[in-house]
């Protein structure tokens, strides 16, 4: 079983990926974002996205009712029927879910972000949470009768309520779920970068014995990835690629080991 | 079996549909509009729906990549999704599903339009057509499972794209997949009214012996609904309820013989 993660940038090659799919022996499913799409309507809409920043300095997107509606719109409405579209048209047999249909992704809504508003201490609570449960009877139905689920968020949380996730987050709970051995992470790089700014600076392995020293030595939300890698692996997962979503021929490079692999 | 139908007007109360829903002994599936959402983001977008007249007279939606698009961010995206997302909160297993995920719904594209275009005569192609097929077995097997499909446009073509089509002929190729007996249709108004600007003017029932001669009775879309509903009888249908969907009880009211009962 392979998890295909389909990241949200602009310059993900969406089509080079599904036409590699179809020749693909493997099991699999398909978790894709559409970030650039949900920041672009939101723009065209009038109603841009609202960043948050904690009191220790993490920023997160602010997920208010207008948001999620957003989201429905560019991730579980346009992003993830186009995919299922040009799935179809490969002769790919796909399903699209969100994590609140069937209760596919359940999870605890968070309990709020401290922010100050001027010199005051002020929590916010939006609706974003973090995965807990999947719905993998659900998920393996699907499997046995030969459906490819395509998966997006938003999640439902503990009160039955759409929240807004992390990806990395849903493919952790999904690896663990369905006892995946693979996750192909295909992003706007070659993979992982020593220097974000020079793609030249890939590196191309990493050892998962050294994913906890790399995880000290990074800031931000790439502390956060490399911990989200490394619980992946304490879960079972066996290999780990981060590879170019943008040239063709994405998952055929990825499996011939292209990009970062982790293992 | 029931074909729970819910209007895409603005008016509709969808909260009260889904917990009537909530208390409904006999299997069911959703089929749902979202017209008005669908105009109203088009035209925040800066991109109103285009309406062709083909040189019969007849008026359609010009259903060109841009409006599937808009279709699939308010349809498949954001109506579907909050619809589940009630379902969810009411104890309802939904699962929220496009014509295109798991080939659900298959059609066949239209061959064109005919319209003058200044004095020319022109073939304009689109994005729309007629279901044709029905996947049963995936519905049964949702079914099966517990889950309630809540099904919406766009449907897959016979190249396997995504198209437009007419939810009443939806609700047809699902009533004689799925043999349902009973089909409630939730709309702006009362139910069929003699005089359409006269809400006082119901007709409470209509022999099924008499739809052919309504049919000829009457114009343009009401002609194309008349010919729906007959169909739907002649499949094997026993009563189809056309009921107020923007009141409290709208399911309720529906099954107590609310509105027009054509039987």
């Amino acid at each position: 079983m392979i998890i295909v993660k389909i990241g949200g940038g602009s310059s993900i090659n969406i089509p080079a990926i599904i036409e590699d799919l179809a020749g693909l022996d493997e099991q699999y499913i398909i978790v894709h974002g559409a970030n650039a799409l949900r920041d672009k309507l939101a723009q065209d809409l009038g109603r841009p996205k609202q960043v948050l920043t904690s009191v220790k300095g993490y920023t997160s997107v602010y997920s208010d009712e207008n948001l999620l509606d957003v989201m429905m719109m560019s991730y579980a409405g346009l992003r993830n029927k186009r995919i299922v579209e040009l799935c179809q048209l490969h002769g790919i047999n796909a399903v699209g879910l969100s994590g609140i249909d069937g209760k596919i992704i359940q999870g605890k809504r968070n309990k709020g972000i401290r922010v100050y508003q001027g010199k005051k201490l002020k929590i916010v609570r939006d609706f974003s949470g973090k995965p807990r449960k999947v719905n993998a009877p659900l998920l393996q139905l699907l499997l046995d009768h030969g459906y490819v689920p395509v998966l997006t968020v938003p999640i439902i949380d503990e009160f039955n309520a759409a929240i807004n996730t992390e990806n990395d987050d849903v493919v952790r709970v999904l690896q663990q779920a369905l006892r995946a051995d693979t996750v192909i992470n295909l992003i706007e790089a070659p993979g992982f970068l020593k220097d974000q700014d020079d793609p030249s600076s890939l590196i191309t392995n990493i050892p998962v014995s050294e994913l906890e020293t790399r995880e000290q030595q990074v800031e931000g939300r790439m502390k956060r990835k490399m911990l989200a890698l490394r619980r992946l692996f304490e879960q079972g997962a066996s290999k780990v690629i981060i590879s170019d979503g943008r040239r063709e021929h994405p998952i055929r490079n990825a499996l011939a080991g292209e990009g970062t692999v982790i293992e």
